[in-house]
């Protein structure tokens, strides 16, 4: 299998703790390095971009097993990581869709990224509607998982 | 600035040319690489997932240039390379919101997908409503590409 290099555009800057991050509903930096700036132009005529980041935190051998309950949960079924968004992941790259709130430069203020302090940034989509789904269909296991979240 | 290595999960199979693709309206299959099979438990529950791609033909000198005019059009504004969905970008990572329409052991048969054929999968993620807004905003150049491609 042929090894892909990728290179990090920039970075996260954010003070919010891992469990602030997880609510999605702060603020936090995005900066991207100054040769990739002229890249943002016109980028703040979009309201919402999606986020790709690579999570550096995570350790080779967290990458290795396959399965996962989520959100590590004994409760929760035993399936294959990537029917889950766990971190834990062959190539432990995240998504998160955000609002852009504002741009100056190459500083980008953003809600609700819930990647830490320091993750690399890979690259940003400008999100349109379709990006979305409108029927979808997830199992009744997740479906728990997201109430538990709400209380 | 320290290189990221990313390995593919496995690569995309379909006899679609590119601007049948770009259509989104047929199926492709995704064939996940054997060890990573046990990865997918599970995710034929998900109607949707956002695939990550690493576009591979994309050259070298094709990532250095950041600004792009969409979809090649003279008619639509020079904006920055991340303001635009161009394959030409300095980490060719595509993102796409397929329909996940069935599992068959490692191979994923999903529609809308618009990766070419050999092209290598470094992420699944199974699609959730939280991966979709509702208020959006989006240039008006945006807009009229839109149009356009319904013409």
């Amino acid at each position: 299998m042929d090894q892909i290099k990728a290179m990090p555009i920039g970075f996260v800057k954010t003070k919010l703790t891992k469990s602030m991050l997880k609510k999605r509903q702060y603020n936090s930096e995005i900066i991207i390095f100054s040769k990739f700036e002229h890249g943002l132009k016109g980028i703040e005529e979009f309201s919402h971009l999606n986020v790709v980041f690579w999570m550096n935190r995570i350790h080779e051998r967290e990458r290795k097993d396959l399965k996962a309950r989520p959100r590590g949960r004994s409760d929760m079924p035993l399936v294959g990581v990537f029917a889950t968004r766990s971190p834990h992941r062959p190539n432990p790259i995240g998504l998160t869709l955000v609002e852009l709130v504002k741009r100056k430069r190459n500083i980008l203020t953003v809600k609700g990224l819930d990647a830490i302090n320091g993750t690399p940034i890979l690259d940003l989509k400008p999100y349109d509607s379709w990006d979305s789904a409108e029927k979808i269909r997830v199992p009744n296991w997740w479906k728990q998982l997201a109430d538990l979240k709400n209380n």
